[in-house]
């Protein structure tokens, strides 16, 4: 098929039609699909049945040391779990703290807490007239909402193949103090699927701060988040928190974790690698905030995995599911709209999206055109900071939740949005 | 026996080289007890086993509403948890939301929301030169090391038989606006284990504050936590969060309850309740905050109780444990030191703590003692804001975690501690 935008004024007006009467059918449909999150689907969360099996009214709840799980104390995670952890996270058991069941709420306490305790003896940010994040985009939403809470000013960083636009990073960073962090998603991101090359990591690791209280925010959400279990399809990233060592920038990195994508969303277990100083800094500040997170749970997962070869073995499980799904979207949009110059999209490795780019202006009049015919697809804009798409673009698709079935009528309904949209776009042009 | 303060020099010399013999007996026996946490007992956490085996495979893991509690989403807990949590509270469910295993960490994250946000669209407060709390004492150490971590001046306000001084509490409430709250634990108080009356409650009610954002932090943490199983010998509080609204003050209080000490310590639910008004604003700052607690230890919770009575059946087996320590401690004391003059201690009739006031100028000194013979005891000073006991006096007696054997040694040894230090004060002043 012809081009879109090589197509005449007729040719469009015809096409324009056509499609018009499939959106009617499928509109007629009554479909009611959401396609606006990543969320495992309820086959995902069977994968982790046994887990609750573990613990029951039979079975003793000391850990390793003896402790007592179900009692107070134990404030930052039992052994057993900063190993497991630390093995997930590629860092030392004592590199860790083991939280609660949401890396977004470490994240989120980190942030809180640099604006009222500043980080390592630095001025608190609330005290300071400005405080600057980097923002790689398109990113991902809920890490954009915390700076925004925070009244962060925020910049776009383009996000490339490889990573961060690390000419503009680096420009920023060794230059501006009032830049204190960047929000990364280091491996299969959210939403474009890449992964930082290792060049990228190690330009991370060599910044020159101009602020003593930089910090990366390295969000390895999906660190063993593999959609192929050949390892030749697999994304792989360099460790980080050791190349910041190597490169005397040990305190320059938190490094986020968690379960939430391989056992359950709403009940896995979190965690955080960084330095001793900068642990010593988060721990005097636990010690004040809680009486220690939920050392059962964190049991129950070590009981569970045991070890690390079980848990890609799990992970291969989730993506046996998750495959079909994203080859089901991508084989779709190819067939469709594969040769009409009104969209791109990525073909992850790993993760959880497909990020779809239409021609400019046109995001958000898709996806309200897609919820007219009942498919929910996550806002358009939310991928940049503020909600913003500077070029009205973006679109993130998440293919894990829908069955393959409702997943098939959902992309027929973006896609069609997709053409219907683009149609009108070049005709306001021609 | 004479009380110490009429002995002659030389029958108190006589009975410190008669109870230094008797310390040096114990204090070789080489004890290790510890007796400074509100820490439930190996047998405790046994009366909630059963619980382990609510949530297993087999289940089925929809809340009421039909949402699989293991995914994302219900931010603010599952609706069948606010109803019973609600009736633990004595409110309704749609004043509550459920949070994670630590009421404090959500008293916490209140008074960091204070500081960087405001309440209710107020002045944050970390843009105030001042901000200050009262603080009854003797009191929790806890909720004072929250108020100093965000460098709050703490107001001490003297806690009677009936609750804090209100004169004092409405001085300051009624004309400081720098006076934004006051930590209460109004029911079996931590340490002295009194509960307010209901003329507290009621004055507490009609305040009428200088700061729009004044706060009561009522932080109910023994409200079912009875030592006694007949409702004559157990105490009553005056439900706040009514009492406010029927005065006009409707958003004037938070409500914190858990179930920490009625399930597991580490892993239990916590909860609050408050007005429509600050739960919106709650509920903004946790939007950004999280993806949500764990919702699959709100359902084991659920559908381990069912409802309250057998919430509270539950915490009768609690206090068939902790009633005989009480009693063994009390008896002792009374055995030990009754006549002496030397010191003057609570009989609560619930909670989880003795509070025990020696001579004016002695309590640091006793605990050091205790801790020479192997007997861990609360930091003396611990129940006062930043760790000052103006008189030295107050030391809270933890009874809940040994076993009553060691319990009956670790009081040997506070008895001898006691009567040492006294001697020595009362010798000074001779």
């Amino acid at each position: 098929m012809k081009a879109y935008c090589d197509m005449t004024r007729e040719e469009l007006l015809a096409e324009k039609r056509h499609r018009e009467k499939q959106f009617e059918a499928v509109k007629a449909a009554g479909l009611k699909l959401d396609m606006s999150r990543g969320k495992p689907s309820r086959a995902q969360l069977d994968i982790s049945r046994q887990m609750m099996n573990v613990l029951n009214s039979e079975v003793y709840y000391n850990d390793e040391t003896g402790t007592d799980v179900r009692n107070y104390g134990v404030l930052f995670g039992i052994p057993e779990a900063k190993y497991l952890m630390g093995k997930m996270s590629e860092v030392e058991p004592e590199d860790m703290i083991i939280f609660g069941n949401s890396s977004l709420n470490i994240m989120f306490d980190t942030v809180a807490r640099s604006m009222t305790h500043g980080v390592c003896g630095n001025t608190p940010w609330c005290k300071l007239d400005r405080v600057k994040f980097l923002c790689p985009v398109p990113g991902y939403d809920r890490h954009f909402k915390i700076t925004e809470f925070f009244g962060i000013e925020m910049i776009n960083i383009p996000l490339h193949e490889d990573g961060p636009d690390m000419d503009m990073v680096e420009e920023y960073v060794n230059n501006d103090p009032e830049v204190k962090g960047i929000w990364c998603v280091p491996k299969y991101a959210n939403p474009t699927g890449i992964t930082y090359s290792e060049e990228t990591v190690l330009r991370f690791a060599h910044l020159k701060p101009a602020a003593d209280d930089f910090r990366i925010y390295w969000d390895n959400a999906y660190s063993i988040h593999h959609l192929y279990d050949d390892p030749k399809k697999q994304d792989y990233l360099l460790e980080i928190l050791t190349e910041c060592r190597k490169a005397g920038n040990p305190d320059m990195v938190y490094k986020f974790i968690s379960t939430s994508k391989v056992t359950f969303p709403g009940a896995g277990i979190a965690a955080l690698a960084t330095s001793q100083k900068n642990l010593k800094d988060i721990k005097k500040y636990m010690q004040v905030q809680t009486i220690g997170h939920d050392k059962m749970n964190q049991l129950r997962h070590v009981r569970y995995f045991g070890n690390m070869a079980n848990m890609h073995e799990h992970m291969r499980r989730h993506a046996a599911i998750l495959r079909p799904k994203f080859e089901l979207v991508e084989t779709m949009l190819e067939r469709e709209i594969g040769g009409l110059k009104i969209g791109e999209w990525t073909k992850p490795r790993g993760g959880y999206f497909i990020s779809f780019d239409s021609m400019d202006g046109c995001a958000k009049a898709i996806v309200a055109k897609a919820a007219e015919a009942g498919v929910k697809m996550t806002e358009a804009g939310a991928t940049f900071p503020y909600g913003k798409d500077p070029r009205d673009r973006n679109i993130r698709i998440a293919p894990s939740y829908p069955t393959e079935e409702e997943l098939r009528k959902a992309t027929e309904v973006f896609v069609l949005a997709v053409r219907l949209v683009s149609i009108d776009k070049i005709l306001e042009g021609k």
